[in-house]
């Protein structure tokens, strides 16, 4: 089996969902090396997470920040955990919906992603700063 | 390391939640093969999704339909991609709720499910057509 | 590759986010072993759920709690399935919002979590006995 392994740094995003597939290949040229394998992506953080969804249509992403601002409110008076400011508890419940890995096929040396898929990075906070992102592939 | 992988399409399915741990297993022979390791299971869409839940009683995954319904409204005058239809961005929504990928177990050759274990098929568009999944097993 | 499997009981938990990284660290020693690889956590249940998020404050744990009780109603008279309680089948959803695995990459025999991250176990019956969770890592 072979197994590589990434940390990048991924520089500050605004709040907001943000297509990253591109960086994630880039930062792990091993998978041109793989037949078949797996692909996960890692982020080491609790107010920001990954998804995939939709790689083309920009509106989407911004659907995605209304309805979870919507669905996630901030300024709810039962958080107890706000000394951060009113993005802090939001953004903590949001990473756990949405999940803090992806993991995804590899066949032939490429991602096994559908025409439509992309990798989100999902940041929850209003200045949550650069993100450690962890990659790791395995196959054979 | 044994490492396997198969594309496989299910038939066109109605929206809601769908029971398919049947159609995974016969898609992958070769877990019976596997003494220790792990399957994933992939769907190569953003309109449809995978997560594991209650195998036994049919109104779970009814009710399962009927709260992100209720939840990930259809007719939100604030989503800007609505071009497919009312069911557009709720599905893409959804997908991200519930995840593209779920990830069990193996041992001595069979999945390592709880009792009222099973894997289900989200399916999020009125009319979704076929879907495109990818099982992929490793272990010794 | 090395590969290790286990599956370990967690001793019954009150409703709620409980922390249990040590615990997962502890019943799985091979980790030390492993220079560059990955673990997953699989709970064999359908009311009880895995994520990662804030290690520190407990508040955080008890914001979780009523976030979720909040999004996911106890007495919507629309569920069908209801014959276990009305704590029943919002579990069940909570279980698939939140995720049955999680998946953390392992460096140099240790965890690559981030400073704020541990692995919580999410209860959301009130009365869910003990839990059955399989630990699994894999690496060079």
């Amino acid at each position: 089996m072979k197994m590589f392994q990434e940390i990048i740094a991924l520089k500050e995003k605004r709040r907001g969902f943000h297509l990253i597939t591109r960086e994630i290949i880039q930062a792990m040229p091993g998978i041109n090396e793989i037949k078949m394998g797996m692909l996960q992506v890692f982020i080491q953080h609790t107010s920001a997470s990954l998804t995939i969804n939709e790689n083309a249509d920009p509106t989407v992403r911004e659907d995605f920040e209304m309805f979870f601002n919507k669905t996630v409110k901030e300024n709810d008076t039962d958080y107890q955990h706000d000394y951060e400011g009113s993005d802090d508890m939001p953004a903590h419940l949001k990473a756990s919906l949405l999940g803090s890995s992806v993991i995804i096929p590899i066949q032939n040396g490429r991602l096994a992603l559908g025409t439509w898929q992309g990798i989100y990075l999902c940041e929850h906070r209003d200045f949550g700063g650069s993100r450690s992102i962890v990659v790791s592939a395995w196959g054979i």
